[in-house]
């Protein structure tokens, strides 16, 4: 999605270790418009799915989320909320998911009638590269008994394995940018 | 506004100890048309303030203020982030905010180069009860040297005092719902 590159071109800022901070515009600071004109794009991407819930994790993907919602039809967005430990409440799916960036564990977990088996479940995020947060959602999904029909996402770290891992399971994964390759000597960004 | 107080009639749980549970739509499960809506409806009542900056706070506020940002004139969300710890980060404006529902004190932070002393600063937030949430928001404002414009509130719960003692300040307080009281036995809610 050229708008999108265009935003990770101007504001992206590459730091050593294959840090991209993009908090100008996606995860702190929200541009929503952009956000809304992503969501246009995942509607188009999806289109025919019959996506009866958007699936999203606390705290960054919320945002994306709930604005790319609105071009659906009329469908809610549940987002996975972050626990301190172990959740022992019977009315929760509850998963463990490990952190990349935070470089811990942590569990998150959806109230049970939110997640049904009769749901059709487009998960979205702000970033895959492992991905070990959508990992942790298709978990949820799969507890529930719900159908996974997809997984948008803004930017996906191409030179990592979770966009390739999951295509190669024949889940659809739609991102919007995907970085070859960057460069923090000189802000350089290749998109595939 | 009269499509949220139907909602909450509808799908609010009303618990003992003064909690009224509205995770089906508002703050767990969320209803993104509604959440439009009650943009638009913040739009007309903060109009002419020239708002720069929507400012909410991590989790339940996110996806709220990023839908409401929509009928703004292209504005972002900043949202302050939830921290671990003390955080000794100097890029960040950072204070401490009692959670009334959780009965803990955390960190929130927002980082410096995204809440300006030229901004005119609308707080969103899902609620507000004793007004501990937007007390610390308007610390960080002041902290920054911005504006306080107002603070839109999806529902106040009228008979705690956060609400009355912003207004008795002079600070426009745009409540869509407020409760003036409820009744866990019968599920009955009165709307000042």
């Amino acid at each position: 999605m050229e708008l999108l590159q265009q935003k990770i071109r101007e504001q992206g800022i590459i730091k050593e270790g294959n840090i991209l901070k993009v908090d100008m515009f996606l995860n702190h600071q929200m541009d929503v418009q952009l956000f809304y004109e992503m969501g246009k794009e995942w509607a188009r991407l999806f289109k025919d799915k019959e996506i009866t819930k958007i699936l999203t994790i606390e705290a960054s993907g919320i945002g994306i989320a709930c604005c790319a919602a609105l071009s659906f039809d009329n469908i809610p967005v549940v987002f996975a909320k972050k626990s301190q430990g172990a959740n022992m409440d019977s009315n929760v799916y509850s998963v463990k998911v490990d952190s990349f960036t935070k470089k811990k564990t942590f569990d998150v977990a959806v109230a049970k009638k939110y997640l049904l088996p009769e749901d059709k479940v487009l998960i979205i995020d702000d970033f895959l590269a492992n991905g070990c947060a959508v990992r942790g959602m298709m978990k949820l999904i799969k507890l529930a008994g719900a159908e996974l029909v997809g997984v948008g996402i803004a930017i996906e770290k191409g030179f990592q394995e979770g966009g390739r891992e999951l295509r190669e399971e024949g889940i659809q994964v739609e991102s919007l940018a995907i970085v070859e390759s960057m460069n923090a000597a000189t802000n350089e960004i290749v998109f595939r």
